[in-house]
This record gives structure tokens, sequence and C-alpha cells, in this order.
């Protein structure tokens, strides 16, 4: 067995300082033990997907001015939250976002329902590239629409398009709409100019609407860039573009979604419906978007992704030691999806060293959809002690693999 | 003229405090000027229904309590929040609510919209019983729904029921579902026991469902028992109840609505449409409802009905004092709907005189629908000396009508 690697457990003191949030009503710790049976006591949280650390200052000072105040009423204009959207659209991405263009939804998988609801009538079918963020095909399925997989193609390190493949299986096959999670979730992957094009190319062949869910935007490493789908000639007539600080800034509980649609008709389609099922934002969300896209955010965006990039290069070194375990690449998102296919075990097996053995609560690789079987997802948006730790139980828990 | 009444202008501290909201993003302050005309710098906003008034600390310090732990991820087990809806129901209006009834929306107008969603179709008929809330109108049309107005019947001082002339609109009116407001905003009745019998017994006669929008309830005055849909014989199959801490605590900026549904039959095909559309709950209004439905906030609404009750008073003689001009005797609501037609002026002019004399911001009764062309709503929520203030300059305005 390789000795774990003796990296520093310590970086920067916001990230480092481990903050208790059991007993705070947290799904990831809070229900760890009931889900998964990994002990509350002495477990590690690495499933659900939100990050144990708290947002920048700026966030928190403007809750704390809301607070101050004391009433909560009801919100009026919504232009600085708009504008504080397209400021980090333009700064972050160079993209262009109109003003108009913005529907706020609570938070992006009630955007991914109302997409749905618009382009797509019950039996339809709706396009997903697995495997890939469950929540998708939960909200299609409730909805009464199918789901079409589309698996992406994985040479056991590296996830890539099928394009022929994929053209194949849309014959006869409803298909109205398609989702896109760029960054992917949880392959890691940044789609390339080139990838993108094809995406956009294969909605046009197939006349889908194309829902780019780009929430995993913001926490891309070095060597890669991140294209926004906005970016691609050509696909602004059947582009919707879905944003948010949930993951950025870890403000998930805030529940805002920012729904991006350039096209006036697609935009009053949209429009209608989050009339008609009577979507508005609270206050708080409103409030959080506004202060987390400034440049204090973007100061600390950048302070997070170097963190997380450390703790995925302890990850994955770590993991590397393991015979028969592989942790994808990531080259964006804190999540990462590890491959335990060469370790000859069965998926009961593999998961129950993790979860019992090494007391740590993963998402399993099924919920995915089609080919997650054989892995789970790791989350290590978490202080680097810990990840240190899960790296040394990780190595135990399967030390007999030599 | 009348002089002015002297009334104390204090009388708890908590709520005769001036707090000043503009520019907090408060619609019904920063807006004021925008959409009336009525100066920011003097004017009195009562329009918007939520009160210029801080919720009980128990509400401030559990919002306090999550920013002290700082981090803002996803939720878990909402039990403590569905057994406060619970303890509430019953500890205030003897009502029984199963744990696994309560859906929680983004505040009624959402949960409205997915009623209208879930057992209507695009064509069907909605009944309102009119004048009522806007929201439901603008809700039901945005769906492609038709707006079947029932209208109230009133005297001239008091509004009521009429169900032979609204049995003879039924017929082939295609009508699906009906809304009621109950307590009635803006007419400020509290149905009584036979009333609601009656509402149940029409929806029973045209086989609709029964929606019962019971966002009132807690704040009525002394003299008239609220009763729920839900304590009705025969209506449960039928029923939908819709109740909320928005109005009652002030907090409609948390955005929370809960929607309660006992019939299992009625639940799923909600519960299926919730799931369909990803809604779920954002963090801080889970924590303030489950924060205000406590012993503290009850001792909290006791003295806030005093208040407003207190301020109705007020407002009513003074009303009371102006030839021609008269405010609907309020049971329940802070919302007060004052009657224009005995000045003999048109709508304009009658509207201009508020709004440019008095200097003051209403909700136009054209608003809300069928019969509200001679109102306006002025909301009461506010400090007692703006109450006065707001008398004194209505009298003014009105003062050539001796």
């Amino acid at each position: 067995m390789t000795a774990a690697p003796r990296f520093d457990k310590t970086a920067d003191p916001r990230f480092d300082q481990i903050i208790d949030r059991r007993g705070t009503n947290c799904v990831k710790w809070d229900r760890m033990e009931a889900v998964y049976g990994v002990p509350a006591e002495d477990g590690l949280a690495m499933w659900v997907a939100d990050m144990d650390f708290r947002p920048p200052a700026c966030v928190t000072d403007a809750l704390r001015a809301m607070l101050d105040h004391g009433i909560f009423g009801y919100s009026g204009d919504d232009t600085a939250y708009r504008d504080a959207i397209r400021w980090w659209g333009k700064e972050r991405h160079g993209e262009e976002v109109s003003r108009e263009a913005i529907f706020s939804t609570h938070g992006l998988v009630n955007g991914t329902g109302i997409c749905v609801d618009t382009w797509t009538e019950p039996g339809d079918g709706v396009v997903l590239f697995t495997p890939v963020y469950h929540a998708f095909a939960r909200v299609i399925k409730a909805a009464g629409r199918r789901v079409i997989e589309c698996d992406l193609a994985y040479d056991g390190t590296r996830y890539s398009c099928d394009f022929d493949a994929w053209d194949a299986q849309m014959e006869g096959s409803g298909a109205k709409l398609m989702i896109l999670c760029s960054p992917h979730n949880p392959n890691g992957r940044v789609w390339t100019a080139e990838e993108l094009a094809g995406f956009a190319a294969f909605a046009k062949r197939h006349d889908l609407i194309l829902v780019s869910d780009e929430i995993h935007r913001d926490i891309v490493f070095p060597g890669n860039r991140f294209l926004p789908m906005s970016s691609i000639e050509g696909v602004r007539d059947r582009l919707v573009s879905m944003t948010s600080t949930n993951k950025t800034f870890n403000i998930p509980g805030s529940h805002i979604g920012n729904v991006v649609i350039e096209d006036e008709s697609l935009r009053a389609a949209f429009a209608a419906r989050m009339a008609g099922l009577g979507i508005s934002p609270n206050s708080f969300g409103l409030e959080m978007v506004r202060a987390a896209y400034s440049p204090e955010g973007a100061a600390w965006v950048d302070d997070l992704v170097a963190y997380i990039d450390g703790n995925r290069r302890i990850f994955d070194e770590g993991i590397a030691a393991i015979p028969g375990v592989t942790s994808v690449p990531l080259e964006a998102t804190y999540l990462s999806w590890v491959d335990f296919s060469g370790t000859g075990m069965t998926r009961e097996e593999f998961t129950a060293r993790v979860e019992h053995d090494a007391r740590i609560a993963t998402n399993h690789g099924t919920s995915f959809g089609s080919g997650g079987d054989n892995f789970l997802r790791f989350n290590l948006g978490m202080a680097r002690s810990r990840i240190v730790e899960a790296v040394e139980r990780l190595q135990k828990a399967f030390g007999d693999l030599q």
C-alpha cells in the first residue's frame, strides 16, 4: 500500500476552517446516516452538491443589512439584480446578456421544470447526455415526458461525444428538447468550442430546444476555458441558458436560478408559463445574487477555484494510488467522478467499502442514469484536511488491492 | 368639515415606530412615485399588501442564527416546518392538518398557479367571487384559462353571497375550479359557517375543485370568528386549503406558502405537478415559518391584531366624517375597501384627490375585477400616527363635501 500523500492540510483559512454543519437542517450532513448508514459522529459527507464553505463576506454583509433593516416585504425593482447578472456574464465569460432576457426561477431544477413544461407535451422525449445530473431525469419523468438517454463515449479516463450514435437514436424518438450540462456534472468535462458547435448542430438537425445548464461554469481549473453556449453561432433561436450563484458561491438555500433567453419568441413562451405559474423570486435570493456578482465576489471565486484545484490534486493522487480505482480528470466542478470498475468488485462491494469501511457518503453512480453503475461521485467542496482524511480512509478501505 | 378625530397616535412601540423603508428595494414605498405619481418625500404608501412592521423577534432571531452559522446549503428534513404549521392550525383555528398533506409553494400566487395548472386545461373556466384579490385573475388569464366573475352582492355597506345568481352563471360555463378568498380580500368579510357551507355546496353542485385561500385567517377582529373551510362537512374530497405566514407575520419576502390537501387523490395530482415543475422551498422561508408558528409568534399576532383594530377604528371614524365616502366594515385583514360612489365623482376625480391632493398611494378598485370601479383599497398596516395623518389628508382633500 502506498502511503497517503503528504500534502499540506491548510491553504486558505476561509476554506480550511471546519464548520460543524450538523444540527443546522443541512441535508448533506444531517441526513447522511439515515440515507447511507454513514455515522454522523465521524462520517464524511461527500454527496449532496453544496460545499462546506461560507460565501464571500459581500453576500453575508448584504443579508446582515437586510436583517438590520428588519422588514421583509415585497421586493420591487430588480434592475440591480439583472445588472449584476449581466456584469458577471460580461466580466467573467465575455457574454452579453440583455436585461429583459433574464428570468428568475426557484433554482435551476425549477428552471428545468418550466422549460420542460413550456416546450414539450406529455409523452414527448427529452434528450440527456448520460451519465448526468440526476434531477433532470426526475423532473422529466414526473412531468410525464420520456427521458432519451444519449450515452457519452468513455474510454476509461475521459468522456466525449458520439454524434453519429445519437443521430441514429433520434429517428422516430419524439424528442423535442435537449438538456446539456456544461460544464458537465458528473464527468467534469469543459466542452470545447468544437464540441459545443457539435451539440448546437445536433439540436438544429433534430429541431430541439437546447437548454444549456451552465451552473458549474464558474468553477473551471487552469488549462481549461469555459465557453457559454451563447457564444456558438446559429443557436440563438433555440437556446435557453441557465446560470446561477448557487454552486459558485455555495448559496443553494437562496433558491434562485437565472434563466436567460435572448430569442423573443422563446422568451414570450417562457414568460407566459412563468406568469401562469405565478413564479417570482424571494427577497433574500435576489439580494444575495446582486451582492455575489461583484468584484469582491469575483476575487473570492478565484481563491475558491485555486483551493478546489488543490483539493482535487490531492484527491486524484490519492485515488491513483489505489489499484483499479480511477478518478476521471476534473476540468471543472468540485464533483469527482470515480470509476471502480477496475477493482472487479460488484457495485455492492465497492459501495460498502466506501460507506461502511471508509465511512464516506457519496452519490451513487446509478442515480445519474445510463453508464453510471460502476461509479461514485465525491464532493470535494470541503476543508483540505478532510480531503486528506478521505483519501487515507479510502486507501485503507481498499488496502488489500496490491 | 369635522375636525380630525383626536386619537392617541401611539399604542405599542413595536408598531408605532416609523421605519423608513425607502431605498430598501421595497415595492410599496420605492415604486409609489413611479406607479402613482405620489411623491416619495411625503407620500403615504397604502397600496401593496405588506405592513411597515418588523416581524416578531422569534423570526428575526431565527434568521440571525442562520447568518451566524453562515453556510446556506441545501435544507434537509422539513418535519419541524410541517409540525409548526400543524401546531398553528390546531392552536389557533382548531384545525387538524396531516403532516403529509402540506406542500410548500413559493407563496400563494405560485400555489394558485399550480392549482390552476393541476386541475384545469387551457380554455376551462375558473370561478372568482368579485371584487377579489387581483393576482388570481392575472394567473388564470396568463395560464390561458377563463375567469368567471361571480359578483358578490353589495348593499352599500356589506358584501354577501348570491348563490341563485351564481348557479345560473354556471350553466355551460366550463368551470372546473373556484377560488374563495376567506377571509375576503378586499371586502374584509369573515364568512360565516352558513356561508362557507353555501360555498361548499356550490362547489359540489357544479363539481368544482374548491381552493380556499385563507392567507388572511389570522388577522380577524373581535366579534368575528374565522372558520377554516376544512371544518365544513362533505368538502374534503374537493378541497385545497392555502395558508401562509406572509401576511400574518409580514414576511412575504420569504416567499413561502402552505398548500394543504388532505384528500389522497387530489394530493397525488398536486404532488406530481410540484415534482414536474421542480418546486422546493428556500431555506430562509422554511426557517422563518418554523420560527413564526410558535407561542411567541402567537402572542405577537394577538398584539398586532389589537393594533390594527385600533388603526381601523380611527380610519373608519375619519372616513365616516367625509360625506359620500364609506369604508366597508372590516371583519378581518388590514386592507380597507373604501367606496367613493356616494361622492358622485368620477373615478378619475376621486382617485386624483387621493393621489394628488392627499398624496396617498392605494390599490385601484378596478384591478379587483367586476364591482370595484368606485373603490380604492387602503392598507392600514402602518404606524398609527400615519393612519391619523392619512385621515387628516383625506378629510382635507374632500373638504368641500359638506
